[in-house]
């Protein structure tokens, strides 16, 4: 199947499941914690991602899928086949406390290359789409590549355990830049910086955090690497950065610089 | 003049203000540092600025107002005569480099008791508004005070520097709830707390930053007091706790603990 028929299935599996999402609203959803207090899943997470992998195996019967709540062990992929990677809800947290600030994200990759990405804010009703082939866009408007901006002229975006743990010199870095910025959701912060509101993302992801928009950033001229400057493998936990090329550099740089 | 006529009155002013915004979200805008690199004035701010003490002076000739691009100096007020207390633009970074997350806002005062506020999240179109007479309103829907949840039931709303420099004890604090969220706007950070979608907020805030809302989240039956637990002068700069009664408890207990 061609890379734009892929892209039509997917947009119309999304558009489903913004309807569970709405539908939840009305109604006391349940909610458990798994690893930590703040590690959360709710009803809605397991029925998006029950309704996207059936829809994935319907269309591709031998599909290779990793999802954030139920994965096969992570290395039995063959890349050279399509693998399928989703978060059915991406900022859990904010879902449940606050009903903003979440999305629903898929990564389309294959031999380790990013074929497809999408990002969809369900409330803001923004669904970031695309790949190499045919560009990124918001919906229908194509975004293009936001300005090469160094770190001391822009936003930072991150998560509070890694701020408040200086993992990487990031207290230094946080302060050479124009300010920091924590939402709680990599989905939502990756947009910012594929839309040029802040100049870099630095966090702890897993593959399903960051599958979806490692596709769109890397298709608009941003770097995606480790924090220590090498390229992240698809299917491993690491320190991430996503930003402008200058941003990376200076980042990079304070984060080996002695503490 | 009653209460309600005043507010029938800043109502249409910010609805003016808005328009201003908009129409400058399409052309540059001059941006200008002052005490910092990181601490912006934009012309909007001095536009708005420039509007709404001319409205107010001309409808209240000898009205007292303090404005965070202009005011004099804070000691010369009579209590006893309405004082008015504006942020032009809260969250001017944001303004400059995302265009949202940012509120214009209004605090209204005599004798030292809040009278009326107005944080307007422009980009929204929301205007949070109200006092001790009408309550607190979303536009035209009626906010009821949220859940007295306590800090380890919820998000808390802070900035970075308070954060990663660790004063009164934030980062043990932080990790206590559910998690931190950092948008970098007083006025937007307030209006969650007000809304129940986080437990509490800590900043350290000038009178124009949190007038406003400290209206409206006494009217809604929240604690605003200094991080020690002491009620905040109206005129003062503090370490300014927004909360719940439970959250605030949790979090006075824990800021004055051993570090």
């Amino acid at each position: 199947m061609k890379k734009n028929e892929i892209d039509h299935l997917v947009v119309e599996w999304l558009a489903q499941a913004k309807k569970m999402v709405f539908s939840s609203s009305s109604r006391k959803i349940m909610v458990e914690t798994k690893t930590s207090r703040n590690d959360l899943v709710t009803e809605l997470d397991r029925q998006i991602e029950k309704f996207l992998v059936t829809q994935i195996k319907n269309v591709f019967p031998t599909a290779q899928i990793i999802s954030e709540e139920s994965h096969p062990k992570l290395d039995e992929f063959d890349p050279q086949q399509l693998l399928w990677i989703i978060d059915p809800i991406d900022g859990t947290m904010n879902f449940v406390k606050t009903r903003r600030d979440f999305a629903i994200m898929i990564g389309v990759y294959q031999n380790n290359q990013g074929q497809l990405g999408y990002i969809y804010d369900v409330m803001n009703d923004c669904l970031y789409h695309g790949g190499p082939e045919k560009g990124v866009f918001c919906n229908q408007q194509r975004l293009l590549p936001p300005a090469n901006l160094s770190l001391n002229q822009g936003l930072l975006e991150t998560g509070a355990l890694m701020l408040l743990h200086n993992r990487c010199n990031l207290q230094k870095i946080a302060l050479a830049s124009n300010g920091v910025r924590i939402y709680g959701s990599a989905g939502i912060q990756i947009i910012r910086v594929l839309t040029g509101q802040a100049v870099g993302y630095v966090s702890h992801l897993k593959p399903w955090d960051l599958a979806a928009g490692r596709v769109l950033a890397e298709t608009l001229g941003l770097t995606v690497k480790t924090i220590d400057g090498h390229i992240p493998d698809v299917l491993s936990s690491v320190d991430v950065l996503v930003a402008s090329k200058n941003a990376q550099e200076d980042i990079v740089r304070m984060a080996q610089a002695p503490y």
